[in-house]
């Protein structure tokens, strides 16, 4: 995809929150716009009863970060609606972040506290971010969250994104990429095929059956455009019916049945069973009614060959944002020394200081600690993995991390990532953070 | 705003799910294709307790629309998937809706199986809009829907949209929107200021407070760069101190003191107390920590000015999508005659035909009852106000609905029909939908 696709978003400065740079303007004039900073995004809890957190949306954020500029006519917005000065005006034609950001890479699990990304630079250049990073990481990461308890509950079995319908045009984009990156084999979005090269399928919804005068005619016309490898949905009427006039049309090469309503659990047995007395030992089940995490556990012992995930998946399971908050942690003085700083509010107290993490290993490889130093690097007890890549530097994108090639590394890095984890992950039931985040002060 | 803005998203035709494109393939194949259809988008129920659901995002479909066409860069991604035929390929490359839609105006109330969109078109321009109508609809009604109660809530206290960070960065454009039209005064998302003219606001965070060497500073900063009439967020250390101190930089025409955290209702006595013993009656208290309608309704008593809603809002306070389907009712067959159609799966039933709506009021004008024609128009007892509008005639979209002058009307819109509703939509408990939907079929 070249840069000029109209399906690439071309700018991103302005999804901000107007007081980003009214806070800009205020420093600009008292001169602490220039001081250097450390802000950093974390969640301070997992949603109620979750074991763990998938970060998501690290490459859709980093390509958004290079296309943070505020060409005229965002200025003339700003100028006209008067929400900076001209002084303010000036700095954002400029524009360009130049520091250094780091951060878990995408598809990692995650814990309260993880200082899941870092943003080293003056306050002017890191705090004017904040919106459209947290934006982005609280949706995808709460999408593959949910997506990761999805594939862990399927067990191998394939899931296939469909929930588009049910959120925002383009967060369902966003939404199949995460999900894919968590595990998920597929989507129903087009435009994420475009823009991220993730595989799309489909076949057919109720309305093309009801649509022809006979559930018969309509088999008959998806089977002659399609091929007999297509996926029946067989619903519409009367299930059995529809099964056996699906292998008289399509015969043993009918690639799937879909259900879509009903006892699903129930259904897919009898279903098999007369698949493969039709002899259509080959032709899968594919099951698709609102499911989520627990529907498809519960399926687990049932014959079915595929899932299709919609309103549960897009809408976080439950938890539809991530939650993270972006802090800042360090500043420095007027004397260039770095401070730690945090707000003491009752309820939300954040820890200062500059953010190292490890995950501490024991012996056989599985996770014990999310270990996060303040202020310095923790001792690495042999076992540990470092967690923080150095995504940005000195304002200069590392490759590999954005695209198609990012959401591989970040698929096969979700894999890994959740393998590492206690197996107490693997269930759905609800209880603290599969590991605790220690900090390592000095 | 021109229509080549970087704002302005140029195309629409690939939010749209792989099934809708090899449905068309498969009737055109067929030639079921070319047959005249209605499709109808509703929602079965309303989220749990709700008695109200508010219509959200017409205006932005309607404009999607006009922009769902498929060029060369989406074409070639099709053809280089192979997700559809050289034929689909031809009619894609030609598509234009040239049908008719209409629906219920945004802004409207509606209640379970409310026609809330009817699309009569052929098969092959009404299948392939699905997924995005859903998209659109689903999304912001949820918003609006949540809005609608926390406005509610408030009883004429301004509610100002803070929820773009915990929502995705294109859904938080939406979401200000959605929340605008159902009676939010305003929204800190810069992209919803210059693309829908919303008046956006905003002040400081805990991090400008933080980035200072003392909270003295920080508050002179601000008051020297933006004058008194600011917003100072107090509660960064000491809550009483930074009041006072803010009343000494600031004097008497202090605008705002904005509290994010902890009892807020019990610091929002006291702070009103101590800003009045101060000399400061004028300057007002906003209230901004994790609000949704309940804890706003709380603070009903409270000498509160303006509630900052974030998370709850744009996620729809517990129902982040308005779960719309959209469904084939009716069809013509080969004699050309129209013939309606409805599934029959156990979970799923839904009312074949083509569907009118009035709103019947009783003789106070207080509204009794959603009536729901079957196939012809209900018969209008006297008081009944007729809910469908026609958006779109013969592919060409009326004016009045789309851009700056959509919302305005929409925020009208809203107002006077939620004034027509019993009042027992202004309780927040949950309940029955506020009026029972009726079917008059023939």
């Amino acid at each position: 995809m070249t840069e000029t696709s109209p399906w690439d978003q071309p700018r991103t400065s302005l999804f901000t929150d107007h007081y980003e740079l009214t806070m800009l303007q205020a420093s600009l004039h008292s001169g602490a716009a220039h001081r250097q900073c450390v802000f950093e995004a974390f969640a301070r809890r997992l949603p109620d009863g979750r074991r763990y957190g998938v970060v998501g949306g690290t490459g859709r954020l980093l390509e958004g970060i290079t296309k943070f500029r505020f060409t005229d006519e965002e200025l003339s917005f700003l100028e006209r609606t008067r929400v900076v000065n001209a002084e303010t005006l000036d700095f954002l034609a400029g524009y360009r972040f130049s520091g250094n950001v780091f951060g878990y890479a995408e598809g990692e699990a995650y814990f309260p506290n993880s200082p899941i990304l870092i943003v080293e630079s003056t306050f002017a250049e890191a705090c004017i971010l904040e919106t459209y990073i947290l934006s982005v990481l609280n949706h995808d990461s709460a999408i593959a969250s949910a997506a990761s308890r999805m594939t862990t509950a399927a067990n191998g079995r394939p899931c296939i994104e469909m929930g588009s319908r049910r959120t925002h045009d383009e967060s369902a984009v966003a939404a199949a990429r995460a999900a894919v990156i968590a595990g998920f084999s597929s989507t129903s979005n087009l435009a994420a095929g475009l823009r991220y090269g993730i595989p799309t399928v489909g076949t057919a919804a109720h309305s093309f059956t009801l649509l022809h005068d006979t559930e018969r005619e309509a088999f008959e016309a998806q089977v002659a455009s399609m091929g007999p490898g297509t996926s029946l949905l067989v619903d519409t009427y009367d299930v059995e019916r529809a099964v056996r006039t699906a292998v008289e049309i399509a015969g043993d090469k009918l690639g799937a049945v879909r259900l879509d309503s009903g006892d699903l659990i129930d259904q897919a047995h009898w279903v098999r069973q007369l698949l493969d007395e039709l002899g259509n030992e080959n032709t899968r089940i594919m099951v698709t009614s609102d499911l989520d995490e627990y529907a498809i556990a519960a399926l687990q012992s049932a014959p079915v060959d595929a899932y299709g995930v919609g309103t549960a998946l897009v809408t976080g399971s439950g938890a539809p944002t991530a939650s993270m908050v972006y802090k800042l942690v360090a500043h420095t003085d007027d004397s260039g020394e770095f401070v730690s700083v945090a707000k003491a509010a009752k309820n939300k107290a954040s820890v200062g200081g500059r953010k190292y993490a490890l995950r501490r290993l024991d012996e056989r490889g599985v996770a014990s600690h999310e270990v996060v130093g303040v202020g310095r690097r923790p001792v690495d007890d042999g076992n540990d993995r470092s967690l923080l890549q150095h995504f940005i530097v000195d304002g200069e994108l590392k490759p590999g991390w954005i695209g198609a090639e990012g959401v591989t590394k970040a698929r096969e890095r979700h894999a890994a990532s959740l393998a590492e984890l206690p197996a107490s992950v693997h269930r759905m039931h609800r209880g603290e953070p599969a590991i605790p985040t220690v900090y390592e002060e000095h």
